[in-house]
């Protein structure tokens, strides 16, 4: 994420878009959607962390590097509803990068991709003044099951896995390790940082019970994220504040960091939970095997976004990324 | 490629080495190959040029950048016998970057992927100190028709398409522009490196005729990527030297640009012309729609890399790649 990096992407998107026999979904998704053989599709995303732009070396070791950057991909197959399958990875290295520092990257890759079944099927290394990590990463689902981020329609009931500002708190406590915490609270929250654990079961449930209308995973912030569906959908929301799912630990944490819930819930990203929408007469919590909350609805003002606040006033607000953390 | 490159790759192969359900050929080939349905595969392959390391702006224009990007990996997709299909492209770009430069990267991706029928479906965009660009592309090929690395038997002729050493000569041009060469020399040269045109309909043949045993594409270079097939196929061969094909223009330049036949042809790489090995009992000239050259052919003395110089005599020589240029 970076200033102008959505300005970017929407120039790319109008030089690339002339026709497509193969790609059925392109630019503006969480993956692109390429036609495959007897009503399957395949699914293809690419992530990349830089070294000072996406993360910091002091606040993380080469396996958390290496499990993060999967994990980031995963997410994005996981929010449209598919199965990862293969990945490439790619590392920029510096000269003098030690064989050891790659061995803990790729075990982190590993840790993870064993876990989903993953297989690293190759990549590149190439010499590079900064560290980088990109992993291109191959999916497949049902062409039907597939769950865009466009869909959205008025009335649809918005709702998150999991709890929200959990890693942004995180992320907080690891570049401020003079705020005392207790232990407890400062070891989940930065493992939610450190460790991300996409959805991708919760996701395959939603997607293949036909249970949502849009979908997406909270990367850049609850509030950009939203926002990007709503674009997609061109619909309007209203956030629901006190329904939003904030861990008692983000909340014990908060105000010792100096934190708002404005800036680690609506504004904070990277806690890769789903954020989907579904028909208002769908009973969606009772359909699934996992807990969800519903946090607001989808109205007809397009991209407009509304917070209901604790004292149920509703004023408007304006989505705002998670690049203004690191950067 | 870097200094200790083949040993990070060898590292890494032995960690990711476990049982691979969808994942045939994994890392150590131009692509990686993916199980697909019904006797067909897909081919999977990432490529990354970094600023300072695989070029310099000076030499080059956004366009030409985003050209090779693509071409060096339909290269690879080629070089097993596939059609390319569906590509990703991740940006970093430094802060500040305008956006004409992107579009002429752009353009520059359209320009190929246009000619060859390849779908631009996504990718993505980093904020980064140094600008780099990875591709990652996605072919598909017949199971049966697929040519590895890995095939060569003692006895099978090595061939070439096109002439080899013009492109990294025409590097050297572009790094001596006060050289005096005559301009058709020149621009023919420059033109080899700034715009590499990968042997995707060349490989195709090859591969659906049934004629190779081992291919691979000439990025390293002639000796260095001809090492490649003999690590794969445990084997060694012989190049004879006044049979490589080498372009007149190369020949007119080389002498004043300083460099030998050694340099450029041997060691030189970036032609992105098609390296490969076929039994002896093979009209692989007349099987061809396109010259080819043969070159030399493969014996039994394993990872044994012997030229056949220009006076008929036999030695050893040693697999030298394309690295030495630019860093």
């Amino acid at each position: 994420m970076q200033e102008g990096e959505f300005d970017f992407i929407r120039q790319i998107r109008k030089l690339v878009a002339d026709s497509k026999k193969r790609t059925l979904i392109g630019i503006g998704d969480d993956a692109a959607v390429i036609r495959g053989r007897r009503k399957r599709v395949y699914l293809f995303t690419t992530d990349t962390l830089v070294e000072d732009v996406h993360f910091k070396w002091r606040f993380t070791t080469a396996r958390q590097i290496g499990w993060r950057a999967l994990a980031v991909n995963v997410s994005d197959i996981a929010a449209m509803g598919g199965c990862p399958a293969v990945a490439l990875v790619t590392l920029g290295l510096p000269r003098g990068t030690s064989s050891s520092k790659i061995d803990e990257i790729y075990r982190g890759i590993l840790d993870l991709s064993s876990r989903l079944d993953i297989e690293i099927a190759g990549g590149d290394i190439v010499r590079s003044p900064i560290f980088f990590i990109t992993i291109s990463l191959l999916g497949e689902a049902e062409a039907d099951k597939v769950v865009l981020r466009k869909g959205a329609k008025p009335g649809d009931i918005i709702y998150v896995t999991g709890s929200i500002g959990s890693a942004a708190t995180g992320l907080i406590c690891l570049m401020r390790k003079d705020v005392p915490l207790r232990s407890e609270v400062r070891d989940f929250l930065e493992g939610k940082w450190l460790f991300p654990i996409p959805k991708v079961e919760e996701a395959r449930q939603i997607a293949t019970r036909n249970l949502s209308t849009a979908m997406i995973d909270i990367s850049d912030g609850l509030s950009a994220d939203l926002y990007h569906i709503l674009e997609e959908s061109e619909v309007g929301a209203e956030l629901w504040m006190n329904k939003i799912p904030v861990d008692e630990r983000t909340k014990e944490a908060l105000p010792k960091l100096g934190k708002s819930f404005y800036d680690v819930v609506l504004e904070g990203g990277e806690d890769y939970e789903l954020l989907f929408t579904s028909s208002a007469d769908r009973d969606v919590e009772k359909s699934l095997d996992f807990p969800v909350c519903a946090i607001g609805k989808i109205v007809p003002d397009r991209l407009k976004l509304w917070l209901i606040d604790e004292k149920g006033e509703k004023r408007e607000i304006f989505p705002r990324g998670w690049d203004h953390f690191l950067s």
